[in-house]
């Protein structure tokens, strides 16, 4: 076997590892579900991980282990407290991974950053020199790649597309302000927004079945999430002279009844020059990002 | 004479050049009027700007040349089209400059992120790992300073904070968006605004006096400069993970009836846990920013 890392990728819904070749491949992969677990149950959750690493670890050592995770999330301190795993607060994520692969340097990164390196290396954001990735789904990640390197910020959180403030007296947000982008555009903030206006479907999914078939109310609501998410992007891509952005995640799913909305609106918003060759595209590696991105940060550059 | 750089700084107002040693001390500077010359009068400009640098230039030649300009610019063509220059369009400035400094690299880079380089390396920024710059004059400009190195984007546009939508039902921009920092925070805007409401000063200088003695109307623009400044620093803050934000510019000159309501304004949004660590600050530098930051940007790193 080719020198290769270890990578996992942590969230509320799954716990995914995965063995990476230099080149990127995935060499070997599985996926379970993250167990429901009180706070205070941290060992429930950091068992299943342990058997997911150990199932991983081949004959060969990986040359370096890479842990994706959803925040907040401290990379110095090699501590998580994700938002959907209760039962991790300040939880010493890397320190876990140490003892099952002893010897090896670790690493913790941000899901949604780990998601943008991955698309920038293997998936729809290659050749890019400042490129966004966003993950629309339960909320809205995203990660930065400036001078053709993932950037994660002093402290880990660089990124945060999704509490940029895009309507100032919109909705209260979780994080404290009103208005963030998620409060508009992330999946259930949609589905929210749509059955106060008369959709009666369950979930996002549906929604964006409803907006293909014709549905004015699922299709308002896509319109509204697009134009949410261009006002971020344009800021974005004034601050930070983007080229790419690339967009992942369940909402991004639904395919062009979100994007092309959404290329509208941001053509609509990108007034000065050098925003104008943005190009948005969708995700290329599907669930696979995250761990391919955490396993390029983790490779020499 | 220590090994030093020729940094010219080109905005509407005027033109400034300056030897600067290896560690940021000027060692000689001049500034003079920039020129009135109507569209196709290039060479009254040129010729002014070649007469200051050949008094700039001494017994030994430059290790390089740098020039910060008022945008937009196009750092690889070696061009520049500063909106209050009018007789500059497309302008080759590059290859004149190389006229008078021939056989040393020369490098063009807009001002403002010139100036956030500068008050980084030598100014109020010093230490900073992830830092905004922010010039709040007659219009409003931006230079990010990311992982401890100025941060120019592909096309050398990135930091445009003045184009952050903070307002999306505000005033129209002269970019073509509407209710961008600059349509509320610049000093033409918040003169402006203080007329509508009844003030009847000439200008920000006179503003920032009549706030200071307690003028009900000219506190009441500045609280709203601060407001709308705030929600663009908090969105970089998010997106950047920054740790330090530097004002200068003819506006910051006012001292606290800009900063204690914008520090106010920034707590106030400032939700997340790492955004609080954010430090304001004023510019160090004055008027030697640009020149100063121009000058690192073409050492070697």
């Amino acid at each position: 076997m080719t020198s290769h890392v270890l990578a996992a990728d942590i969230g509320g819904t799954k716990l995914a590892a995965a063995l990476i070749a230099e080149d990127g491949s995935v060499l070997r992969r599985k996926e379970v579900p993250t167990p429901a677990a009180p706070p205070g149950g941290s060992e429930v959750v950091s068992d299943a991980l342990t058997r997911l690493l150990r199932e991983m670890t081949g004959d060969a050592p990986p040359v370096a282990v890479s842990v994706a995770s959803a925040g907040p999330l401290d990379p110095r301190a090699g501590t998580v407290s994700p938002v959907n795993i209760p039962a991790w607060r300040d939880f010493p994520v890397l320190a876990r991974v140490s003892e099952v692969v002893p010897g090896v340097p670790v690493r913790l990164i941000g899901d949604a950053v780990a998601a943008a390196a991955g698309e920038h290396w293997r998936g729809a954001g290659r050749g890019s020199d400042s490129m966004l990735g966003i993950v629309v789904s339960t909320g809205i990640g995203g990660g930065l790649v400036l001078g053709g390197a993932p950037f994660t910020g002093p402290t880990g959180n660089a990124g945060h597309i999704g509490h940029v403030v895009v309507d100032p007296g919109g909705a209260r947000c979780p994080c404290g302000a009103t208005g963030c982008v998620e409060t508009i555009a992330s999946g259930p903030s949609m589905v929210r927004w749509a059955h106060a206006h008369g959709w009666t479907g369950a979930d996002a999914r549906d929604l964006a079945e409803a907006a293909r078939t014709g549905d004015t109310t699922a299709v308002a609501a896509f319109h509204r999430a697009a134009a949410a998410l261009a006002s971020g992007i344009v800021a974005v891509a004034a601050l930070c002279d983007l080229d790419q952005v690339v967009i992942g995640g369940g909402v991004a799913g639904a395919g062009d009844v979100l994007f092309t909305p959404l290329r509208d609106a941001v053509a609509a918003r990108a007034h000065m020059a050098f925003i104008r060759r943005l190009r948005i595209a969708p995700a290329a590696l599907g669930r696979d990002a995250g761990l391919v991105g955490a396993a390029r940060m983790a490779l020499p550059a």
